[in-house]
């Protein structure tokens, strides 16, 4: 295994590069008997396609998917689901710039040490086209989340850049290309990332994902916390540079007596933890950030080297997410839902028999 | 599994409750050859063992450490190598009053609707304690990566509460009780912890680790990134909140054009990716932030629920870190060795006749 | 993961069912810079195949093999290889009969009781014909072994039925339709099955594999043993019964004077150990056979049970191999090359940097 | 991980040398609430321990274990259970002879050339000492599965060397030295074994062990099958080359329509599959043989090499079992133990929610 499967018991392993004839990935260790179909999986996909707006690439694909396998009648058979997506526009376009030259802040200087090949065609491998995967299997497990246990996963933007966005209402953020929970905003938003690309730059973005009503119970540690397997699958997402479970960077300047959320029979009475203590979900809402860094491809030109290792200046052109913050907001939904999946079946493999007499009280006073 | 070993190839699978008989972990898949003796074990377990100073928990653990196999005539032979702490000092205090009820931003909430049993002696499973195991296996892997990749692993205190904690240099950090690397904020930082214990509170704090001398190439992309794993190993460690890899959440407001750190024949211009692109260590200084909560246990009196559901109000008494960040700078320096040495291991399974003619750049311009 | 994945580093996962739109799996962990093309995979898919004589299904089946993706420019990248082969041949026959009842001998009975749906088409997830994947990822193994190792894997049928097939030399072995090593029995094989086939019955076979130039050293005792993932790998293809490494079940009424192979300096004076010793490759040829049950599909009436629980007679019919077994041999071949490659990457991750004085022994005296 | 776990979600790690400090192990992911002592596994323990008669090792080790961890007020909690057994009798013996030569049918030329670096002292990790530590975890895998679904796991020996022992009754395996389930043959195999000492030589064995009671449903295809995961565990045992489920090699002879089990509403009509199809449990009884070498320490002079190449002639002194195969049933017990019990869970991950109408027949016709 070098590196492309992820979860113990729900497990995704994809493949793909960004320019070769398909990505995909087979979702090994899904219950059986989820109704599936391929519509329920596209709509999560359209959700994070590129093209939609004039603020992100304009590769136009289509990522139209296909269930090889694994789904029986309408319904999911405990077999392995395979899942495909053709390539569409990979545009014949001149790569001589990037053939033998390592763009700064890109993977190509690592690919080309570390296994001596690079598919330099778009990025290859290292391309974030491979989060269009983990959309797709994400979908199948949102799904199972949902429908099994009333898990309900969204984020949104919190911040662009320089410019902060105000949590309004969760209805704003499919209604914008930002993921932005605010209607007030998106015209701010809009003309900043006109800005950027008149400037020939990028920038970063903050992005707050939820989860609702997970039940009490699943993480497994010491080692593989819940929050530790966010961490991890937060942190694998292209450009991801920072992750916060709860409170997050602000825990170092708070006190204990503000930090341990009270409990009481109505429910808990605060959430700074973001829902998991001890590696282990409390039934309060799962709240996790995580940075992106601004994207690397930027017309202006750098300073980098060749593989002959001479210097050399390089723009990046070509067709580019001047934000890849922008969209986001699925992939990392997504990610919760692949790792509360995978804990919510490896919790039942160890404790299926498990009762409890003790109230579990909500996660919130109502 | 349930979640108590760490690392595919060099794994570390860890046993042990506060208060019972023994804590220890086996090492299985450490590399032959390796000179080792309890003493390279016991230095690191030293640096981060209890009742050092009157800032931290009064606890006598002299955490002397075992080895039980996988070394022969001062070397490691590739068996797997079992570490044992016998626990000394579990004082029989007076557990009557957290046996049924649940302690505000602990983990008895949480385990015991996972497990229905629970061991409330110290936090049993979930105590702090369980790190010096981590300490253990880490100097194993801090050891072998120094010797076979002159590797260097260090860490340090950024910022205590609120005070923050400006780097001077790496000679004061093993010279106070804090890790901090600044000889003239010590004062500062024991009356401010003096304060906080007057106050009955708890604060956080913030952690930096730093490797020197990783070569390009260690990583498993798509998923099981180097910052990805690093993300989840620090996020394991108990009361972590948030990592961050180079410039971490600074990144959302930078511009491409700052972040993207530019090659030059002569090395790195700049570190703001902490030596991570694409998954894959650049051969730049790997830099780690962890944010840690302030220790849940406090002695003033909070609101909480006990076993049957009904509100009490609990100050917790017994010995315990004002400041759990305090002790976890050889933590988090033991948790990245251990990542790091098995990406130097899966790395070369798959990779080991890799020949590049293109030179490797220094981390950074000297 | 619900057990549709092999191997640790070189890891293949697969999906697919008989009748649905494809097969497939991605092989994760293949060493960059193999040459690889499709026809690479296809000439061994090309002995696997269905149809090729009248002893085997006639179910036509070209087993066309696309690579999706981990080739760049005719060598793989050490990316994830997908490897994706449409079925063709689903034929639209009435399962009214196999739909609620159960077949004996079959997986049908099991995967209904595991599941609670079952996709009976050709016997879905549990058919024969997902083998053709095995036979793809191996051949991607077979070529990275020999070129790498010269490791040079070939098998052969030893006996069908009650029909011992002495072995006479390699070259026969591909030249007719069992894979038997003795061009002297074709015709007696050929009228045994016929008379098979006449009777409505099905046989049984022994197939026999032998891994040349393995070198000393690879396996990782104690459990992942290269025995003990050898005899894995071999159980998990369907219909075998039973595995033997070297003298296997003969060892019981062997003597210690006789079996334990003495060592010269010109080599192993002998092969009863089968090449591994405490579950280590010795550097002797790796010998390994394995018992294939009678096909269960067999056109006779048998007794059986429904859905609801009530009392059956069913006959199978449809296209069916009356033998397995005469088409297990490349199966086994490519799971032995799995294996193999597997442990090879295993053994330099850990051991890479081991040198030793002593000569390595030939595997037999020239 | 250099092989010394096994299982994904009932895990065992193993540690330790026949002449180090101790052998143990860490079984992480046994469910809590189970009812454990240190005596339920020192029972199990004791069926194994060397010295219990003149036909095995005259090693004297009391293998007295003790529970570190995981155990709470007598019951397990869900963390892991950390098993330690101290070496009593590594008895200061001459090892010049093995020092620098390799002992034909021993993994000492193995273990050189992996590692590099050899625990000699009575064969370190190579030795069959280790499988106490399976015994140990096996006992507790056998309580959860006799306590939570009645499975009863027994095996006995039912041939040595060339005399085949005929099953007559469960009641006498425990009754001899032998585990032979016969009484009537005990007096042969006494003076058989006598002889075989006489002739200084040794012999082999065979085991066959049963599980009554398993559902049906346990076992992952396409893969994880449980018959694959079982012929990995037993040939993973020290000195076992051959492995067989249900009629194993006799099914190469067999016809299909004698081979297919038939189901009829009273249960099924025979039990040639031995309880697997389809790599799933069918309800019938687990059926599994076993081959044992004869051990390789033999007391006459054989040929073999130094570290230097030369050729040597050595005899093997000492203490040594003339038949390993005597002690391996209990061990061969415990393996299926682990097997089925990872099973167990891995099933109910996924699986929990199934219902079927269907009513699951008895494993036999009563």
């Amino acid at each position: 295994m070098s590196g492309s499967s992820l979860g113990l018991l729900f497990t995704v392993t994809s493949f793909g590069e960004s320019h070769g004839p398909a990505i995909g990935c087979v979702v090994d260790g899904c219950p059986p008997g989820l109704a599936l179909c391929e519509a329920d999986i596209q709509a999560e996909l359209d959700r994070r396609k590129p093209g939609t707006s004039r603020h992100v690439t304009q590769r136009k694909e289509p990522d139209t998917v296909e269930i090889l396998s694994g789904v029986f009648e309408g319904k999911t058979t405990g077999a392995p689901i395979g899942l495909l997506i053709r390539n569409q526009d990979q545009r014949s376009q001149d790569y001589g710039k990037i053939v033998d030259t390592f763009r700064p802040g890109h993977a190509d200087y690592t690919y080309w040490h570390k296994y001596g090949i690079r598919d330099y065609r778009g990025g290859g491998r290292s391309s974030a086209r491979e989060t269009a995967v983990r959309v797709a299997a994400g979908a199948i497990a949102k799904k199972w989340l949902k429908e099994r246990y009333g898990v309900k996963i969204r984020g949104y933007m919190s911040q662009l850049g320089e410019i902060t966005i105000a949590f309004k209402a969760w209805q704003h953020v499919d209604q914008n290309a930002f993921f932005a929970p605010n209607d007030e905003v998106i015209a701010q938003l809009e003309s900043y990332m006109d800005q950027i690309r008149a400037e020939r730059d990028s920038v970063g973005a903050k992005i707050e994902v939820v989860a609702e009503n997970v039940p009490v119970g699943w993480g497994e540690p010491v080692y593989d916390r819940l929050d530790a397997d966010i961490a991890y699958a937060m942190m694998s997402i292209n450009a991801v540079k920072g992750v916060e479970i709860g409170d997050g960077f602000d825990t170092v300047a708070q006190r204990g007596s503000v930090h341990g959320d009270e409990l009481t029979p109505a429910g808990f009475a605060s959430n700074h933890a973001g829902g998991v203590l001890g590696g282990i979900s409390t039934g309060q809402d799962i709240r996790v950030s995580l940075a992106l860094k601004p994207t690397s491809s930027i017309p202006q030109p750098r300073n980098s080297i060749d593989k002959a290792g001479h210097a050399v200046e390089m723009a990046t052109t070509g067709r580019h997410d001047p934000c890849v913050g922008i969209r986001a907001t699925p992939i990392a939904e997504a990610m919760l839902a692949l790792v509360l999946i995978d804990h919510a079946l490896r919790h039942r493999a160890q404790n299926a028999d498990v009762q409890v007499d003790t109230p579990r009280i909500p996660g919130r006073i109502a």
